[in-house]
């Protein structure tokens, strides 16, 4: 195979107790990208349609993961990649996550898979490092694994596969503000309470239970953050008003994805889904915040190929 | 029926990463305990062997979860309990939890189990407030469900039950010393780094996925506490050391059982916990420590009637 055009997720980091550990991957929301091989050792980055961009291989985080699978592998050429990038950087949702993983997952798979899952999140990790100062896997395990993935320990990196009940969906409203992902680790606390500890593994536990069980009220139960929701949602507008009425549509639980400021919701059914969307809108609508938004089922597969 | 003998199970609190909200059940391990019903209302302690511990109902952790349980019941008599204590109060092992736990599943019974698993659960809770003034649920919840416990959250009080491989044995070593868990509890911090949270959460949800996988491995990768076991450590002799050789010996994990001082270590295999017993009494053999040491088998049934 010479070329390979793959589908990259976006995917939803942190998960509301999961801060730092926990990410998933979207189904329906992603950026499209093609991979191809050329003689020349390096990356090319050739095209990049949707967004102002980097072409710089060093200064696009696609091209610098690249770059760390190509100095892990014997391949004597280089791969040249356009990008089709559907995901605003900044909503939340793993924009350069999904770049990264998309890129390092394409390349593995036209060299005929000499590196594993993740030996893959360690190359597309350093595409995070260039996009927010750390390395972190929570959006690219998830874009690489599919699924819901536990990122159990970074030194060793340990990622953990969890099993995504079958009719779970998540809704995404993204409201168009920008919050850099440095800023809001910025405002974070650096010591939380012990009794705030204890709830957040607590639910974090519950959360992974009710994942392998597809007990979808134990996920709702469990989908608590008492953390850095409280300080991270001041900086986006209307959080408390969205997640409210999101609850009450039906939702199993609400939060900020990843930095935000994008709000997720997940759902028990694509016509809960729907239907929390549309009381997750009508909030934005009524106070005049423009906004994207997305509904999905949680993938199960990670980066694919398009055919 | 008029009288039940049930086996109340020794329990191991916290298991490294899940302080506070995680807890185990032995099986060959635990008190003996007899009731039965009686026409005056009431409870009334008319035994106690192996150990000297009240027999005033109020002053007996037995007691106070039986007139808990009855409080809430429409039954116009009362129970006697006979206690054959074998679990040493101070060891760490859930000694007030067997106690509290074993009288109001026994109980139960005997009326034609009206409440629910969680309710006595809630029952024995107020044993253990007589016991250590907190009513904490990790250790009463696995002896009343049997195997591995999640107390998920505490208000309202929701009980998650894990399942347990089935080659899973624990070997838990007492120096004889005791630790006043009131005691043990105040040198703990009241605060914690973020990055000690994120390393807790990221492990006790491994060791969760784990356990439901069966995957030993994971398990064992998941078994550490960065936050608790450091200081509580401290008040154990050669804490250290025990650890070391159980994990040298093939143990998948070790750690503080409950708030100490008894120490745990967990096996896949019972030819494993037999080996680890061995290098564990061997270290406080050679330092001249007393202690008592058991080898069992993680129960999956709880409070069990005794034939």
């Amino acid at each position: 195979m010479e070329e390979i055009k793959v589908f990259c997720p976006a995917t939803i980091a942190n998960v509301s107790c999961g801060f730092d550990v926990l990410g998933l991957a979207l189904d329906w929301v992603g950026d499209e990208m093609t991979v191809r091989k050329i003689p020349e050792k390096g990356i090319r980055i050739s095209k990049i349609v949707g967004q102002e961009l980097p072409l710089e291989a060093e200064q696009n985080v696609a091209g610098v993961a690249g770059l760390a699978l190509l100095d892990k592998s014997d391949y004597e050429g280089g791969f040249e990649v356009e990008i089709d990038k559907r995901i605003k950087p900044g909503s939340g949702i793993g924009s350069s996550a999904a770049s990264s993983a998309g890129a390092v997952w394409a390349m593995n798979e036209l060299l005929g898979r000499p590196f594993s899952k993740l030996e893959l999140v360690q190359f597309a990790m350093q595409g995070e490092k260039l996009a927010s100062d750390v390395a972190h896997a929570d959006n690219v395990a998830p874009a690489i694994y599919g699924g819901f993935t536990l990122v159990r320990s970074y030194e060793p990196l340990d990622i953990v596969p969890i099993p995504t009940p079958s009719e779970l969906y998540a809704t995404v409203i993204h409201p168009q503000i920008e919050i850099k992902t440095s800023d809001s680790r910025k405002i974070l606390k650096t010591t939380i309470s012990m009794q705030q500890g204890i709830q957040q593994w607590g639910n974090l536990g519950g959360l992974i239970a009710g994942l392998f069980q597809d007990d979808y009220d134990l996920i709702g139960r469990s989908l608590h953050d008492h953390i850095v929701e409280p300080i991270r949602s001041i900086l986006i507008p209307a959080f408390d008003d969205i997640k409210a009425n999101a609850l009450s549509a039906g939702a199993l639980g609400s939060g900020i994805s990843g930095s935000g400021p994008s709000i997720f919701a997940l759902s028990k059914g694509e016509a809960m889904a729907k239907k929390v969307a549309q009381s997750m809108q009508e909030t934005y609508q009524n106070i005049g915040i423009d906004f994207d938004i997305h509904i999905s089922k949680v993938n199960s597969q990670g980066v694919k190929k398009i055919t």
